[in-house]
């Protein structure tokens, strides 16, 4: 017997119901706002991402060599692959361009719960615009399609890069310390960022005030320890705007100010994003995203971009631990020939049903009645069609709703 | 600049608005015969995929070692992963088993027109029946979804692997003679046929009327020249009775048999069908299936397993070269906001239709108005919205339909 590869999954009928239904949902609500869809190879040159991502990234990547001595990777992640498409192909394309995806991705990561080796993404990127109504309609697309599907409980934090930095400049923290620093503040490991501030030689009382910043929600808070500092100035006025317009043009007020958001500090921007469903534990975050550059790095004309990436997988993970309740797959009608010489009309109504867009199965294996019932029940049939001799003489059929268990007699005809 | 990968493609907003739109229509119509979707990872181990199609498979697969040491491949098809999967999980689910499923799979080969390193198929499998209604259900579904996608001229041929074998018994042709005639066979090389079989000593007068049947499609013939052969006898009773089946209850008639259909003789067994686009020239064949064992191979209780792959690009570019009008790609109301003042009741009007279910965009740019309508001709929309201050004191609107340039004043509450 064959083993599937570690981290990689099957999917079943009814997961793939639930899948289907996810993508639908998600699909809609990027239409709904002006987005179109697009689609890109499943891998690209290595060097893409290592241009993105730096060198380390190689150690998380499914890589390999093709037969013409290229340097492949398969996706780890699809912003990458999309912006190296607009830079080829869509550049003189209208703005703003709004461009949607939905895609597999890999990275060879150890496997636990809601982490694959497999894994779908859905993404958007806006290019061509930094108004601060271009940022609050992407950030509320990315709350709505999480709401839409079906979640009731998720958290929207919003962060901004350009405030982080006005905060490392305040203490006068280099570049290289900063790198130190990011990973433990996106982890929220405060006491570590404590101690290495201290490490740093900063006082311990601007230690502590910058802990403190990290950590509230309170903007007017953020504004005064960042008074005096004009790029900062400009920032939080767009942040204000941004949440204004969230709160009264696309009524969302369930946010808060996160400034402990680093993502990919090198290429992100400006604002940034997260949502997460708490209920999910360690591996809580569905959403991240924000302003970036990355166009002028692919060789492209440098313009205004930001975008998010959602966890599908984490998504139905999230809706499932919400108890959920998916469509159930079922199947319309089931029918069953009495016998053999009832064969050819049973396909015949089979067929027409069909026509109609009704789905609808039948016994393919001969099998007598009894059978043919618990095969209907266990495909979760809605109704059955007995096709038998005495009703088709007079053109009829038995059909039984088989959740009521009532049967009658009905002309082919009226089917 | 970065390269897409040679053999693989972008897909634009156009072109996947295509793609999904042929996608839905082969998904409803495989959930209308009642199959369910299925889906494997994109990446399996190598031996799979050698242990059904033989080591020279590898020359044309892309293949890779993990950093684990494992030695995986790109799933060059999906039969193998979906049996594979069938095997691992499936094996008690009630039979008949319908699944099916979409993928994209990858090749290296030499990159031409309707020929790509990575490209998607469609496909299904049902597993435990062996009836004739069965196999003419699965061929009349191959038929329908290719028709309900919108293709106008596509050509259906019937052989039978069986029937194919009794012939080379007949002339007494040893399995590995079979071997070096099948490839030739199965490009209607009929002169190279010709040769060979001189070349193995048969007779001319018998080498004629072997390629005689191999071409006809009158079954009568078949039936007379294999006269005698128990195996044959049975396989014509059964094919003689699906293709009853398909005439008389599935409405399909313009089909051919046709006794060269060879596919993977090694695990195909009985029925074979392929259906052809004649207008695609040498890359003409969009599907492929038949009756084959591979179940026993991959370790699991052998039962009777048919199904069929449909070339996904293909077909697209069949729909293409008869000028199928796709569904165009547009979005339902364009918003503008007459000023910056007005943004903020624009976005409300904008969120309120997408409520509603409306695919609206707006102005993000805060362009002038002539600008936005260029804008919003550009990205196909039927309606534009104009917010502005005079009309707002009314409550209302002005609607301008993009096709008829027909402009009125309408309340909001109404739009």
């Amino acid at each position: 017997m064959f083993q599937i590869p570690r981290g990689t999954r099957d999917f079943t009928p009814e997961e793939m119901q639930k899948r289907r239904y996810v993508e639908n949902s998600m699909r809609n609500t990027f239409q709904r706002y002006g987005y179109k869809e697009v689609q890109t190879p499943m891998f690209e040159t290595l060097e893409l991402f290592t241009v993105k991502s730096g060198d380390a990234i190689i150690e998380e990547i499914y890589a390999f060599t093709d037969k013409g001595g290229r340097e492949l990777a398969l996706r780890p992640e699809l912003t990458a692959p999309v912006i190296r498409f607009y830079v080829d192909k869509l550049q003189m394309e209208a703005k703003p361009l709004k461009l949607f995806y939905f895609g597999n991705c890999f990275r060879y990561d150890r496997p636990q719960k809601g982490r694959y080796r497999e894994f779908r993404q859905a993404g958007c990127e806006i290019i061509g615009t930094n108004t601060p109504e271009a940022y609050a309609e992407l950030i509320a697309l990315a709350y709505t399609i999480l709401k839409n599907v079906g979640l009731k409980n998720i958290k929207l934090n919003i962060g901004n890069l350009d405030l982080l930095s006005s905060m490392f400049k305040k203490l006068k923290i280099s570049r290289d310390k900063q790198k130190q620093l990011t990973p433990l503040i996106d982890k929220s490991q405060y006491e570590d960022v404590l101690t290495l501030l201290q490490d740093f030689g900063i006082k311990s009382k601007d230690a502590d005030r910058f802990l403190d910043i990290l950590q509230t929600s309170d903007i007017g808070k953020i504004s005064k320890y960042l008074d005096g500092d004009e790029t900062a100035k400009t920032e939080l006025v767009n942040l204000r705007k941004i949440l204004e317009l969230l709160t009264k043009s696309f009524d969302i007020n369930d946010f808060q100010i996160k400034m402990s958001i680093v993502r990919g500090i090198d290429y992100y921007k400006g604002i940034v994003f997260e949502i997460d469903a708490p209920a999910l534990g360690a591996e809580k975050q569905l959403c991240g995203g924000g302003a970036y550059e990355l166009i002028g790095l692919f060789g492209g004309k440098e313009t205004s971009t930001a975008g998010f990436a959602i966890g599908f997988d984490r998504t139905i993970l999230a809706l499932e631990t919400e108890k959920y309740k998916f469509p159930a797959s079922k199947i319309d009608v089931y029918v069953i020939p009495l016998n053999d010489d009832m064969l050819s009309k049973a396909l015949e109504v089979t067929q027409n049903l069909r026509r109609k867009g009704v789905s609808t199965d039948l016994d393919l294996l001969r099998r007598g009645i009894s059978k043919s019932l618990k095969y209907a029940s266990t495909i979760n049939a809605e109704k059955v069609i007995i096709v038998g001799a005495k009703e088709l003489q007079k053109d009829s059929v038995t059909v039984r709703n088989m959740n009521t268990g009532e049967q009658k007699i009905v002309k082919i005809k009226d089917l």
